[in-house]
């Protein structure tokens, strides 16, 4: 397999640092080969905005992001960083997103990659979204840490559950444009963890990294299960135990 | 009020624009003082990282961000940029977050606005947050644009719930610091409006902001509502529909 890890945290010697080295690590030794986005260390710029567009807008007079992204990314204009990271996602198989959840999501550099990169054209277009995603056939996981403890976000914990938090990356980033994801490996406050705690949970992180194919992937409704106004159909809905308001 | 608006499009004649420019004259019209952070404008750096930190680490052998983060805010050493965003915060009553929804979340500029700006020992410490949260008594609103329908945002839709996907923003940033939040305006796909929606939804925002007072807070359980490890007691998770899974 190709294996691209994007890697968001500007301190090698962090919790973050020593995941994204286990993986690097435990995927060579299995043959993969493996490319790291390290986008503190590359200062990748995470603004999307006319910089994506070197050689001009088509359309000076108003900004309009999509249609200069699907424009640029078919005529091979879109700026040179923003190419190279299309490359290894093309030639990716599994992406693995390492990061520290601040305030709920993704660093900024991290959601700023994915607002440029996941340009229009390259990462979805016109009905191809979801099970028609333009990246069919890849794989997803997100490798994280946390603030606070698993019990804050489990499904009755204050912060809200953990698959809630990453609904707009597993649903939004990825399922949307048509990776299967992994479930995600989650290390809940290494920042309070003792040593042993420490070394035990990265050793977790490589025994999951060895059996990505027996984890589980998260369950996404299918096209089929989606009316023409892409809401779930009657019978699929009363199944599901959401409440539909109005 | 004092009222900061924070915005984040690249296009001032985008309908965030537009909605951006509505609030700004409705709430000087009701004799509200506003203030704009226009972060494009402005070129804000959205990356946390050792920039935040001008007169140097604490501990330069390793970058602990929240200890960083807590030293230099006591100090008054937080980088020139995040000072002066704090002290709009610190004097604002209500916050407003104007914003396309990218990826299902914040565009990069904000996200970093947020994860920096709303450092430790400034929006959140130990023991502060939730309804003991640093920011309590201020009120937020998000003021947001979509690139798919209404429909594709309902419980049952593809997308997911609006509320669910705006969830690490609503509990994770607001509510965590202490804000009350009050239910956000959604402008769906202004890109497919006609030039009379458009006028329409923006008189429709505009209505909105003269009766902010009446509009709904968004509900969060209370603190009395965890127990000690912060999940719900068993008699309001009995209550809730919320699943306990382990």
């Amino acid at each position: 397999m190709n294996v691209l890890i994007v890697y968001a945290h500007p301190e090698p010697k962090s919790y973050n640092g020593a995941m994204k080295d286990i993986a690097v690590r435990t995927l060579l030794e299995q043959g993969h080969v493996v490319t790291v986005s390290d986008l503190y260390a590359m200062n990748f710029s995470p603004v999307l905005g006319v910089g994506d567009f070197p050689e001009g807008l088509q359309d000076p007079s108003c900004l309009n992001l999509a249609k200069e992204q699907t424009y640029a990314y078919e005529a091979g204009t879109l700026s040179a960083d923003i190419r190279a990271e299309q490359e290894k996602l093309r030639q990716a198989d599994l992406v693995i997103f390492q990061f520290p959840i601040w305030w709920f999501g993704m660093p900024a550099i991290m959601k700023g990659w994915a607002d440029r990169v996941f340009a229009r054209g390259f990462a979805y277009s016109a009905g191809r979204k979801y099970d028609t995603g333009l990246f069919r056939g890849k794989t997803a996981m997100v490798a994280a840490t946390t603030g606070t403890s698993a019990d804050t976000y489990a499904p009755d914990g204050i912060d809200g559950d953990i698959l809630s938090v990453l609904w707009p990356v597993h649903n939004g980033l990825l399922r949307y444009t048509g990776f299967d994801v992994i479930s995600p490996f989650i290390a809940y406050m290494p920042g309070r963890m003792t040593e042993h705690m420490r070394t035990a949970r990265l050793e977790e992180y490589r025994q999951r990294l060895q059996n990505l194919d027996r984890t589980p992937r998260l369950f996404f409704h299918p096209a089929a299960d989606y009316g023409p106004n892409e809401r779930l159909l009657p019978g699929v809905l009363a199944r599901s135990g959401i409440q539909r308001n109005v």
